[in-house]
Formats: C-alpha cells, sequence, structure tokens
C-alpha cells in the first residue's frame, strides 16, 4: 500500500520552531513536515502553497530577490524557488535528506492559485479556482493503486485544509471502488500563544506539540452524482452509480481522450491568467465539468492500472464472462448491486444455455454465430411469445441492470456469450433518463 | 426552507475592522457576521467556539476579569460571556439586533472542547472530543426539515472548519434521504498583510473583502455504514444502505431511546473533564458508537417530522401499504433501490390476491385473519412445494429487499395484507452479514 503525505502551507516564513511528536518520533522544527517523513516514511509528498507567497519576504528571509513578473510561469517558479529556500535552509539541520527529496521529485510543490492582496502580490480571481486546480493535480500526481493519504491540516490557512479535505474524499470515494483507500487527517496542537518567546524558549512553558488524528477512516465507494454536457460520458457515470455492466463496458471512457480534455481547459485557464508585476488577475475559471472529468480521469486510471480487463475497454460486443468479472471487481463493496447485477447477468447465460439444447431455428442460428435479439432467444428458450415494446420505461431498464432483452443482441463465440447493444442512442438516453429525470 | 448560519470562531478580540461584502450588502466590522446575518436572513446562527479562549483578554478587551475555575461549566459560560460581549461591543454600532438576537437564542454560542496551551488557558484533551461535541451539539440544535446551511470558514482556526464541515456533509447527508438539503461554504477574500494599519485605514490599500462562495451543493443521500454494539441498531443502520423496508419498520428506534444513550454518554463526557484553575484536562473521550447514536439520533428527528407513519414505528407487524409508502418516502432519491424494493413488495401483494382468489384451506385461513408462513401462501397461490429452507444466504436475503418467504408471516385485517417477520434473531443477524461479513 502506497503512503503519500500532504501538507498545505500558508506562510512559512512565520513559523516558529518547536518540537513536534508524532508516532514516537521527535523533532525540532520550524514544521510538522521533517518530523512527519521521519515517523511515515511516505513514496511521495505533495506540499500545497499559494501564489500569494510569491515575493514573500519576512525579516529578511528567504535570501531571494522580488520580481516583476510577466508570465504566470514566472510566479509559480518564484514561489516555489521561496518554499525550496525554505526546505533547505530552515528545516535541514533537522531533516538532511530534503535536498534529494527535493531533486528526485519525491518532495513536490504544488503552487496553487489563491486570492487575496498582500504586500508582495495582489491576486485576483475565484476563490474556487483552488479546489479546480487541487483536484486537477491530485487526479495526476495520485498514485492509481492502494493508498494511504495523509492530510495535515497544521499549517494550511483559509479554505485550503477544508477544500483538499473535500477533494481528497471525493477522489479516494471514487478510487474506493477498486482499491483499499484511508485517508488519515492530522492536526498539531496549536502553538502556545500568549507567552513572550525568546530563542531559548525558555519562557514558553511548553516544548513539545503532539501531532493528533483528526480523522482516519477506510473510504467508501462514492459514485459521481453529476451529469456532463458528454452523454456517453454520462451514460458511464449512470453505469457506475446504478449497476449497468454492460453500458460500462460500452461507454467506457479513453483515458488519453480524458486527460486532453481536461488539459486544453487547464491550458486555457493559464493562458486567461494576467500577470504585470506584482498584479494577477484571472479572468476565466474552470467549467462546470471539469470537476467531473478529473475525478473520471482519475477513476480509469485506477481501472486500468487495477487489472488488464480494462485496457481492452471500450468494447461494443463482451462475453458474459468479461460482465461478471467486472461486476466482481467494481461492486464488490457495495453488496446489494453486486448480487442483483450479477444475477441479472446470470440468467441470460442460463437462458442461452437453454435456447442451444432445444430444437429449432434460433439454436440453429445461434450455433452459426449469428447475431440475434436476446428477446427471441428468450422466446425460443421459454416457450413465450413477448412483443418487442415499442418504448422502455428507464425505470424497467434500472431494474434490469440495463439488460433489456428488446435491447440486446446476442452471439456465440465458441465457448463465449458475446452480449452487445441494438441501439446506441436509445441506452444513452435511458442511462442518462434512469439518473437524471426526475430529481437533480 | 429554514436556514442555519454557522461559524466557527477562533479569537475575535485579534480581529480587525474592515468592510466585508456579501450579496449586495456592505457592513464596515470586526467580523463577517453581520453582513451574512443581512444578507442571508438565517432563522438560526451558531457561533461555534472553543474553551482555549476562556479567560481570553486582547489589549484589555473584554473587560471581565480572569477567573480561577473550578467547574467545566464556569469555563463554558466565561466563554459564552466573553462572545457575548463581543457581539453586543465590536459589532453592535453594524449590528443592532444582536443583544436581541442573542436573548431570544436566534444566535447560540457554543463553546466546544479544544485543545492546547495558551497563557489565559491551558487545556489537555483528544482533538477528535470537538468532532464528537460539534456532531452532538448539531443533532440536536439543526432543524429537522428541508434545510439550507452556509458554513462560513473566514474566522475559523486549525481543525474547526475541516471538522464542521465533515460534520455537516455527514448530518446532511442523512437527512437528504427525506429532506432537500443544501449546504454553502463561504470564505471572505483574506485579509490584506503586509501593510501598516491605522485608525483610518488610509495606508491600507483595500477597503473591502468579498466573501466568496467556495462550494454549494445539494446534499445527495449517504448512508450510515458504521456497526454499532446494539445489534437491533446495526440491523436497521443495514436496512437503510441495502433497502430492507420490513427490518426498517420492525427495528426503527425510539427517539427518546436515542436520546438517552447520547445524553448519558456526554454527561460521562462532562463529567470527567478536570478544572482546576486555568488548568483543563479530559480523562475521557466519546465511544466509537457515539458518531454513529447522534446521526441516528438526527434521522429519526428528520423522519418523526417529516410524515406521522413514522411516529407509529416501531411495529411488530405493518401493512403493505405502509411498506410501499415508506420505501417512496426514504428511498425516492435513489432510484435503484426504490424501484427494486417496490417491485419485491408488490409481488408479495399479487401473490397473496392470487391465493384469495383460489379454493382452498390456505385461502379460508387467510379469511379467518390467521396469521400464516408467507412461503406457504405462496406455494399455495402458484402450485408451487418449495420447501422450507434451513439455512439462509445473506446474499439472497439482500437480493429480496429482506422479504425472504421463509421469514415473512402474512396475515389479512380487513383490506389491509400485515407483515411480520418469523424470527427477529435470525433477521437481525441476517442484516448484520448482509452488511458487515466480508468486508469492514
Amino acid at each position: 500500500m502506497e503512503r503519500v503525505l500532504i501538507v498545505p502551507w500558508g506562510n512559512p516564513f512565520q513559523w516558529d520552531s518547536i518540537t513536534y511528536e508524532y508516532g514516537g518520533c521527535r523533532m525540532k522544527s520550524s514544521s510538522t513536515l521533517p518530523v512527519l517523513i521521519n515517523a511515515l516514511k511516505p513514496e511521495k509528498i505533495l506540499i500545497f502553497t499559494l501564489d500569494t507567497l510569491a515575493n514573500i519576504q519576512v525579516r529578511g528571509k528567504p535570501d531571494i530577490e522580488p520580481k516583476d513578473f510577466k508570465r504566470y510561469s514566472e510566479v509559480v517558479e518564484d514561489v516555489q524557488s521561496r518554499i525550496k529556500w525554505f526546505i533547505e535552509n530552515e528545516l535541514s539541520s533537522d531533516f538532511p535528506d530534503s535536498a534529494e527529496m527535493l531533486k528526485d521529485g519525491r518532495i513536490d510543490i504544488v503552487v496553487a492559485p489563491g486570492v487575496g492582496l498582500f504586500k508582495n502580490i495582489n491576486v485576483e480571481g475565484d476563490l474556487l479556482d483552488f479546489y479546480n486546480y487541487a483536484l486537477y493535480v491530485l487526479s495526476t500526481k495520485l498514485p492509481s493503486n492502494n493508498l494511504e493519504v495523509y492530510l495535515d491540516l497544521t499549517h494550511g490557512i483559509n479554505f485550503m485544509p477544508t477544500l483538499l479535505y473535500r477533494a481528497l474524499n471525493n477522489l479516494l470515494g471514487i478510487s474506493a471502488f477498486i482499491n483499499d483507500c484511508r485517508l488519515v487527517v492530522l492536526n498539531s496542537e496549536p502553538y502556545p500563544q500568549g507567552f513572550q518567546r525568546d530563542e531559548k524558549e525558555s519562557i514558553i512553558p511548553i516544548t513539545t506539540l503532539h501531532i493528533r488524528t483528526v480523522e482516519d477512516i477506510v473510504l467508501r465507494p462514492k459514485p459521481i452524482y453529476s451529469r456532463v454536457e458528454d452523454n456517453k460520458l454520462s451514460a458511464f457515470i449512470s453505469s457506475l452509480a446504478n449497476g449497468l455492466p454492460l453500458v460500462f463496458t460500452t461507454f467506457y471512457p479513453e483515458l488519453n481522450e480524458l486527460k486532453t480534455l481536461i488539459d486544453e481547459e487547464l491550458a486555457e485557464f493559464l493562458k486567461n491568467i494576467e500577470v504585470n508585476g506584482i498584479h494577477i488577475s484571472r479572468s476565466r475559471g474552470f467549467s462546470n465539468d471539469f470537476k467531473t472529468l478529473t475525478k473520471i480521469y482519475y477513476f480509469i486510471r485506477c481501472l486500468n492500472l487495477s487489472h488488464e480487463m480494462f485496457g481492452g475497454l471500450p468494447k461494443e460486443e463482451v462475453s458474459i464472462d468479461t460482465l461478471e468479472c467486472l461486476v466482481e471487481l467494481i461492486f464488490k463493496k457495495i453488496r446489494r448491486l453486486e448480487i442483483i447485477t450479477k444475477r441479472d447477468v446470470r440468467q441470460i447465460r442460463d437462458t442461452i444455455k437453454k435456447a442451444i439444447k432445444k430444437e429449432g431455428k434460433i439454436r440453429d442460428k445461434l450455433r452459426a454465430g449469428e447475431k440475434l435479439l436476446y428477446l427471441d432467444v428468450y422466446n425460443f428458450a421459454k416457450d413465450r411469445s413477448i412483443p418487442k415494446k415499442d418504448k422502455i420505461d428507464p425505470r424497467d431498464f434500472v431494474a434490469h441492470s440495463g439488460l433489456i432483452s428488446d435491447l440486446i443482441y446476442v452471439r456465440l463465440r465458441e465457448d463465449d456469450e458475446l452480449l452487445s447493444y441494438v441501439d446506441y442512442d436509445k441506452v444513452i438516453e435511458l442511462s442518462i433518463k434512469s439518473m437524471w429525470s426526475d430529481w437533480v
């Protein structure tokens, strides 16, 4: 299980040194980072900072000249260099590996869009840009397997801790369909206040702050409920929430296409940041779909890594074996959905087996590998004569896990029973209506 | 729709005055409270503070003598009086109604357990006590109907914003089964920093801070997944997550019993807070079940208010009409669960109707109002002879919405078909196993 440490940081040049304790380790430092890295030994550390730290200098630190910015990339680089300076100069006595960790990327400094007027910089824009950007960064940088994420709130300011918590809850909740995901939230006891401080801390009557666990949860799968502009993607979202395995395989999104959509929007966002000296102005926020796209992107990353089956999706036609395997993988933590979708998939197999054992045209066509409407196979196998329906009720569509006999083709290929949809437009419509018709 | 404003507050005596803007209102104040009350006109305002504010005084404010505390209730009263002083003296010029709002309880000052060493007070204990206590306060003070909650993070410190956000997400998520719940998270732009301040603000180059929306969501129903010590309650929890309507009505908890359990634990928590001068030490935290109990308590409050049917629960025997009504109320926002549980309930009614139309002993017994095993009625109606099973698979139990024919009695009373369980212990066991057997 991989372990990631995530720390939102306000202005580190304001922090005073004290001994932090966590998990049996004690280290004197201006931040919780050294002791957390020492105790947790995370594979990856993400430090979330804000662009409002550009040009920051407190009591002469860091020893970096302020700049007259022309491009947003310069702002980001400036903040990164200041945070690097802090890590290398203010933490390093207790934290000798920091330079190497920065070099090999184990420590990653994220500079996210902030808002506010400060003497060093003035940033105008939407507060929510932070959330969208954080979600994007996490969706690309978080490992996509079983995961333990530690979020330390100690040094975060304003909206940072709450929005990072929200982003992690959403992303780990979607990964939790397939992976084991744990989220541990930490917070140090507060720095002693109201006491006079001196170099030897002789007047501060406390010398150790304990870092405490504020939350420790194993995440449950959390479906996505937002509809997006792209109808195929919306059908895919519905397939996950409602247990529609053949919709899932038919409209499984391509990772690269998702990445392109997301990167294009991010590029547009960055292009629309005006930078003029110490004035930064963001004229364009993110679209409503952006959050959902990043979540799906992370989900597909997790799926493609977890099992080779997903690498072969989307597929127009899939075997019942594949659908059964899929149901077991995706819905293993949602018992009810697993049990009922599996039963519905198996019933189709049983019916096909029954049809093959009977004498008749349908049997012959099946044996010849012809694609047949499943309703015809069903009527043949069960000696029924249910007519084709003109209109399918979305409620029936959901109640049968999307496996409506009017809508499915059946074909035999060697030992495999292959299923495919008859009419994609109708399936997309039903998948969407079954999720977003009556309620928002 | 009722509207509640929730504000976590750090130390208000450190805040400087500035003009805040929100929803078209602008007011100069040391906090966001006046402009938010003016713009939102909430029915209720909850100010969350920490007991670490006891005896606080900054630059001579508030004008209240520090105390030598003997009891925790004195600590709470001290913090409340200081916060009242702040509201009445530091906000009132722009906020003339504040005294009245405090008197009539529209503004409620919550003093929650904190942690930390400060010159004014020293509090030792578990950081998580804050979360448990906040959950308790919210579960009793939040209105139990359709609700809009505004959470303003601006003045919160440390873990307060994130834990209140988490508590609200959980409580509104459980209320969302039956109510429309909206959560809006706000945050002001940060106070300008690095500039010299004077009384006329002539050197601060900004005079207005806009309060921004950080999140605005309509909550989806969020089931509880934690098992508790009390097996009947665990069965009830499973009934909500898995769609087991007859388990729901049979094991519906009594509001008063829940309240007693919760209050007893809270009393124990408070009793174990040692207070000695300015030293406060909490030796006992909350049990693991406490969080879950407060969530169920709030859920039952919401249900009992929403429809008279719930006031009559728990019931050993309920009509199919009641079950149908229940399914429509509880699962209206979880389409798949609504569709399938309703179908399963209706199939029982159809079978009973079929049985009544046939000649035979079972029909006669039904007409005479006798209680019969549903399996016998089913076999009679369908000319089948399915034997009673010795062992029931939890997977079958879930797949049939808990309505397994071996486990249910049927009885006719006038026009009503009444259902009840044969064996409570077995039903409790199956409800629990179907939720907590394979995964945690």
